[in-house]
């Protein structure tokens, strides 16, 4: 089966977590904005006005006669196709879950430079941003990271227990984008959170994965994705 | 099989999604904060210290030996067994994508009275609220509106074709909830919606359903929920 990825070529975005599945599962997939197709046959497929099951926005992806959209959900279908996910119902739910929460984290890591309206520019909105990124770094993240770690302590290894899922991927990739966006605050906070830490580390060391980060594939970090390296931001 | 739902007994926030699919199906369910258990249950439950699927937040549904959380995985977990999705896997991951494109709707709604922090009163940021709003009212409101009005363009009487799902009660939800939030904006919205509008009204008359929101169960919308009236965010 070939997959068809469809999502912003120039930023790692939320796309990223569906590259980050198929490459550690040495999927047979098309970045197609990457591609000859660009962003012209992205948005034909957003746009499509046939579909019966049309996308409010990307990712999406197309599966020979499935097409869907939803981070959390893409990799939930990938999840079971590419051995990312348990063979039990209560594993899948459990890592459906974990990838939701995620998903809401991400979410907030994004509105950190956002917090008027995303169809504003960054500078047009820096003075709320910079009230709310403290709440980000000081509040939110330890939240959030004590959640992953607590779930690392009871499960073992991985998020799951001893097997690797996407939503081991997922949590790699918010470690990295926050290492980017927010230096100061992560070397704060790393120290107290080693199992995530670990499980970044050991994602990153995975070969398909390792292969895939430094390959053309992988987009770099820039300004327009969802993790921003603005120093005003990140006060520690 | 008895369901048992933790959720904040005072509002009706995230739960209420999954109160109304669990309404709508007739289901024997308890929500156990709102009885004897009241939050220190809840709490209990959310901070377990033996449970091997931990959740970040409530809403937590308890099925039998199984524990969940996040508001749409409890959804599709319930909507498959309560006959609110449909039977092929095509269309369980549509509805599935609908639902996670109404929490990106509900995050943004909540976020216009909380742009900086949940931790801080919105009278800490009311400033940033009055600047987000308009926002939210004349750009978001219409772009999600139009994405469910087309759905349902093509679909036929439900957002999945001809059968009800979890995603269209959500829908129902979110348009009621924004009806108390921002009278002013949705009045001049609605008649541009037909189909959702008609859609809210035909969910609102189903028996199960209108005996559910004539009942006390059917906690009022407040101050403290998602949707909140503050009529200086709601300038039409």
């Amino acid at each position: 089966m070939r997959y068809e990825l469809y999502y912003w070529p120039s930023i790692q975005g939320r796309g990223e977590f569906i590259r980050l599945a198929l490459e550690e599962a040495g999927a047979d997939y098309v970045d197609v904005a990457r591609r000859a197709g660009g962003v012209p046959a992205l948005l034909k497929v957003l746009n499509d006005p046939k579909t019966k099951t049309p996308a409010f926005a990307p990712p999406i992806l197309k599966a020979g006669k499935v097409t869907l959209a939803q981070t959390a959900n893409i990799l939930q279908f990938l999840g079971a196709r590419l051995g990312l996910a348990p063979a039990s119902e209560a594993g899948r739910l459990f890592v459906h879950q974990l990838q939701l929460t995620v998903s809401d984290f991400v979410d907030e890591i994004h509105d950190s430079h956002h917090p008027i309206a995303s169809s504003l520019y960054y500078e047009d909105q820096k003075k709320e941003s910079i009230r709310r990124a403290p709440h980000l770094t000081r509040e939110r993240l330890p939240k959030f990271f004590n959640y992953f770690e607590s779930v690392l302590k009871r499960n073992g290894k991985y998020l799951a227990g001893s097997k690797i899922s996407y939503a081991d991927l997922s949590v790699f990739q918010v470690i990295d984008g926050l290492r980017y966006a927010f230096p100061k605050a992560m070397k704060k906070l790393e120290p107290k959170y080693p199992l995530i830490v670990s499980l970044h580390d050991r994602v990153a060391a995975r070969p398909n994965i390792a292969a895939y980060l430094a390959s053309k594939r992988r987009i770099a970090f820039n300004q327009m994705g969802v993790f921003r390296r603005y120093p005003e931001l990140d006060r520690g």
